[in-house]
């Protein structure tokens, strides 16, 4: 059992990785476990702190079709496509986003389809595929009108994943991820990156800048339940998924304030005091776009996960990244 | 004023450019009509029965780069891109419907942002954009789950029309055409070609075979809204668009039943006669994947036209294209 993980070296990536050595299985092309004998980690830096002789790391460029050529082959059963330039960065440069999020998916399918072995493929998309005037609660059957390049090029490349598994090209899902927080290491250029800042930053002593309104509704994963997921995504039998391969994952509705409340609570005021409110028109743009809430009927009936509560989400992430242990 | 239009030696395309020759005018991109001073129709055959010295044809491959700079330059201030892959072909030949339906939209949409004078882009997409289960009326907001290549080919175009007029590199409409009925001319490989075959052949004389049951409902436009439409989505005001660029055309719900009916009517019984019903799966499956009614409640208010009725459609196509006579 071969998998490509795509964006490898990335915190999902990386994560997911570890989680599939510990689980040791996966589901092949028919449903059935098979001893995972290699991991590929394509990322454009190398994937590191793995010593496993299952893992393998390239380092290249997922838009170059050589290095798509190498990394993914007809022993590769399952594709895990991670790797994506962030809504925000996307949004600054058009071209780049085309290139990574939507010729760089098609790129993976067309190998695929060449390759002739209908692996199956995770496709993590996002709730930014949604926009626009929005039901309070987005459904299942709610209309894609996404309001930013990355939130299109998501959608294409669903569609792709979708038409692809109907012609039986592979077997595709495409997960429309909540924001994943809290995500360790540094902020990065997604639109919705202060959402792991807010509470990341005050809890290591650091003061974290919040761009959004504190009623500005928030969908959200914590990372176990977002590696959890992707799994189970690949798990199911995906003749259950029906018209479309796409599926809203369920997650916890909450806002800015609740979040912040919550780190009062777990932490203290102090380390809520760290947060600076400093509105970004750009950003605030983009996240309004989004839906902060979701009935995500579906994935539930599928038996995907969602977390309890956001106090549990940041108990989880002092747990994961700080040894349990919050510095006074 | 310069134009392009692509698939202009198409049926639709040709209609088009001489209802506009006779307008003379056409919105720029401050919505002034200007007078038209070239037309270029740009088709893989040359387009023929011009004499017009506004008509510019020109013969070639949209999906070529070299064919699109060549055609469409900073001097053009409206493309109307209607050239397609049909549907029925789209589906049999997965690579071909990919290069003419997306690809090609792509590279006419690249060409026009790097022209950098925002031209006014008008999209012809299709019901096909819609299927998997859908409400008895499809609204508006009514999810896309295309179920044929050819409509996730256009879903795709879709996005890219609604991204690029959101980014203001062109101002984009994406209009979802209804079936157009009656065709002139002879069957060709898209699914819902034997919707015009089924009048057509039979008021000419000869037999016409329906591959699909009587109670299939259609979503039906005469050529003459058609041509009509794809004007008037040129001429409004993009900004009423919203949040998504694409919009559901008004049309005439009806179902192959009351076509037959309405021919029997108009032609007579010896006309409805000549219909042959010998059921194909491959066109049944795109077909019946497609809604059959609509509530295109957009499109009315921003004042698009609809039909009346079938008898009407038939007699517009005696008009139009029989010089107003049926032969015994």
């Amino acid at each position: 059992m071969q998998i490509l993980i795509t964006g490898g070296a990335g915190f999902l990536g990386a994560r997911l990785a570890r989680q599939l050595l510990k689980r040791t299985t996966l589901a092949d092309a028919n449903g059935k476990q098979q001893l995972i004998t290699q991991i590929t980690l394509l990322d454009r830096v190398p994937a590191q702190g793995f010593d496993d002789p299952r893992i393998k790391v390239v380092t290249g460029d997922i838009a170059d079709q050589k290095v798509i050529n190498a990394s993914l082959t007809a022993q590769t059963q399952s594709v895990f496509h991670l790797a994506a330039i962030v809504s925000g960065q996307a949004e600054a440069d058009f071209e780049l986003g085309m290139r990574i999020n939507f010729d760089a998916t098609r790129l993976i399918l067309e190998r695929a389809r060449r390759n002739g072995n209908r692996p199956r493929v995770v496709f993590t998309s996002s709730v930014a595929v949604f926009g626009g005037e929005l039901p309070a609660k987005v459904l299942d059957t709610t209309a894609l009108t996404p309001q930013s390049s990355y939130g299109a090029q998501k959608v294409m490349g669903e569609l792709l994943i979708t038409d692809y598994s109907r012609k039986h090209f592979i077997d595709g899902r495409a997960l429309r991820m909540p924001t994943v927080c809290v995500r360790p290491g540094v902020p990065n250029q997604a639109a919705s990156s202060f959402a792991s800042g807010i509470i990341r930053e005050p809890l290591n002593g650091i003061e974290a800048v919040c761009p959004v309104a504190p009623e500005t509704p928030m969908w959200l994963q914590s990372p176990r339940s977002a590696i959890d997921n992707l799994i189970h995504g690949h798990e199911i039998d995906g003749s259950n998924l029906g018209a479309s391969r796409a599926l809203n994952l369920p997650g916890l509705a909450t806002s800015v304030n609740e979040m912040v409340a919550a780190l009062t609570r777990v932490a203290g005021a102090a380390a809520a005091g760290r947060i600076r409110w400093q509105a970004d028109p750009a950003i605030i743009r983009i996240v309004n776009s989004w839906p902060g809430d979701f009935a995500a009927a579906r994935a539930d009936l599928l038996g995907f996960k969602r977390d309890a509560s956001f106090d549990d989400i940041i108990r989880a992430y002092i747990d994961d990244e700080m040894q349990g242990i919050v510095p006074g």
